[in-house]
């Protein structure tokens, strides 16, 4: 964002999935709970390198391991809502990447709740750090914030 | 069915659910762990009676408590598999339901799981079994394998 | 059991593990969920075999695939409560094996639920069904409901 | 922390809870999922207020609503390791309080992960924010990172 004071509304955002939530994802406070959130990241990003991009992690020889992550909760989504998850990328490295997440709820403007996950890319059978394959990064500038 | 010998097909079931699985659904053998199935089940039940229907069992004083439920895998269903879920209604008692549930991969043919979950309605005061509220009985009756 | 009309008692059950309940297995009903269940049966028959029995079945060349479970509920189990759980074999077939539990609350008699979980042992690589390895039918043998 | 260059130790915290993983806990990575370590968090939260503190919060009047939380991540976690988690307050407000939590993997010195959780308490009837009541500010001050 340029304007850090504002908080972000879906045209920050470069890559979309609908994610229906699940009776199972509340809690006893009936909301959805935290962890959930982050099980919501996961599936957006995997879904934009997999089956968006249609990217084969595992023959390119590599994985993805969080370093970090965090959300900031707005507002509460709880079931049956359907959820609204925009995804950018923040900061491309070397071995590693910044996702920054938005979550909304389908047919809200405001924004529910912001995220990100810090991940580096590691060999899979060293697990250790290793350089972004081209084709990665290429698909991952696609959906750059600094577009 | 009237033919106990033959597998499950779409036919048999009388209301849909899509859902999408998750990459977190996955477990370490790489497909959708048999936990997950439940929460399916429980959703696509959920989902008939306060979406579908508009229920609001909480405002009808009532709660449902499984008693007793199970599955049979025919074939795994794993991430990003996209799930259509059937449901019918095997029995309908004074105070209990039996949902007998389908689950297919979607785009396939052959049925993937077979599964069913009795459920005893309850006052959601004193968490002793009621009478079905009549509301409730028609819309069950509706979706009913009878039929 | 010989007496098919007695409820389970611990005495049934050969093998125990207990299990601390999370507050995030609560759900919106303030009772542990029904999918939860599955995941506390999974728990306690892969810990008896690969910790409590030590058997490596990776390197033993074989998988389980559940092809059948179910549960019967008797009594609601909830966070905080520990769980203990009974395992015993009830049927060693040539590649299948029927696991039975049991579910108890620490510190009460009375059983909350009784399970069973129908697994087939399958080559890891062909994921054909095989024969149990020797190891294996020994140590699952050690808890027989036969004994 | 005074130093912060200095990665927290077991000594860095107040309260701990041992939680034994569960095989369900894994991913298709093989390692504990990052969504775990959040259930995690809130599961030492939860027992500190509720079991260890004896408090009631529903009877209090107050819920706890997270507004950010986030984790870093040292070296992965699996089944079947026993977590030991640490806890200790980092700041307490008027109306919210920082948790910080180390995970350690039992028998090891090394840190796994470093989370925190920041939660503001709410009436649960109109759940706006409301002051912590003096019960509540008491135990959280007892395990303050500042003592």
């Amino acid at each position: 964002m340029s304007d850090v004071n504002r908080a972000p509304s879906r045209s920050d955002y470069r890559h979309f999935l609908e994610i229906p939530t699940r009776w199972r994802d509340n809690d006893s406070y009936g909301h959805m709970n935290n962890a959930v959130y982050y099980t919501v990241l996961e599936m957006v990003i995997m879904q934009y390198l997999e089956v968006e991009s249609q990217l084969d992690l595992d023959a390119l020889g590599v994985r993805c391991f969080t370093v970090e992550n965090g959300c900031t909760y707005h507002d509460a989504l709880k079931y049956p809502d359907t959820i609204e998850a925009g995804l950018r990328i923040g900061r491309l490295g070397r071995s590693s990447v910044r996702y920054e997440v938005g979550l909304f709820k389908k047919g809200e403007q405001a924004i529910k709740a912001t995220a990100f996950v810090i991940d580096v890319f590691v060999d899979k059978e060293t697990e250790r750090p290793t350089e972004l394959p081209e084709i990665v990064r290429e698909k991952l500038s696609a959906i750059s914030s600094r577009l």
